[in-house]
């Protein structure tokens, strides 16, 4: 393998560490948006605010991702912190 | 809505943000990494390559997300990343 993939492959490993890090960063604060919510008895699908952070993600999007991509992967993001609030409110349930 | 939930949408945005920079950011260091392969008549889909990354992924994965969930998300970003890739060489054989 040329020095130069191994160099671009290092580079990718470190980007996608920071992305794990930011990922779990951000399913720490859904659930403490989540345990807001449960405490005020609000649910916790909101699609308004779905809609405001997918139009965020599209305002600042430089790509070279298309909108549309990165939409997508944030849907992603929004279904697993969305489990992740249930799945502490079942902990909370059964304590 | 409260004053609290008010300020964790905020770091949901800027964490938000930084995820899809750091989306970008990768997704110009795929683009490299194709244009490199393409050179040097490689294939752009490396299996041995997506698994080791999965497993980098798995080793240094903190929670609170399960670790599928964040493989589940990571093999979204690959995909995408294909697709950029291959776009790019569509793109240079029109040229």
């Amino acid at each position: 393998m040329s020095n130069e993939l191994t160099e671009l492959r290092k580079q990718m490993d470190d980007i996608s560490l920071k992305i794990l890090e930011l990922l779990n960063e951000r399913g720490n604060v859904a659930q403490q948006i989540g345990k807001l919510k449960e405490m005020q008895g609000v649910k916790r699908f909101d699609p308004v605010r779905e809609r405001e952070l997918l139009d965020l993600i599209a305002s600042h999007n430089d790509g070279p991702f298309e909108t549309s991509t990165v939409q997508h992967i944030f849907k992603q993001i929004f279904k697993a912190s969305l489990e992740l609030q249930k799945d502490d409110n079942r902990k909370a349930l059964l304590v």
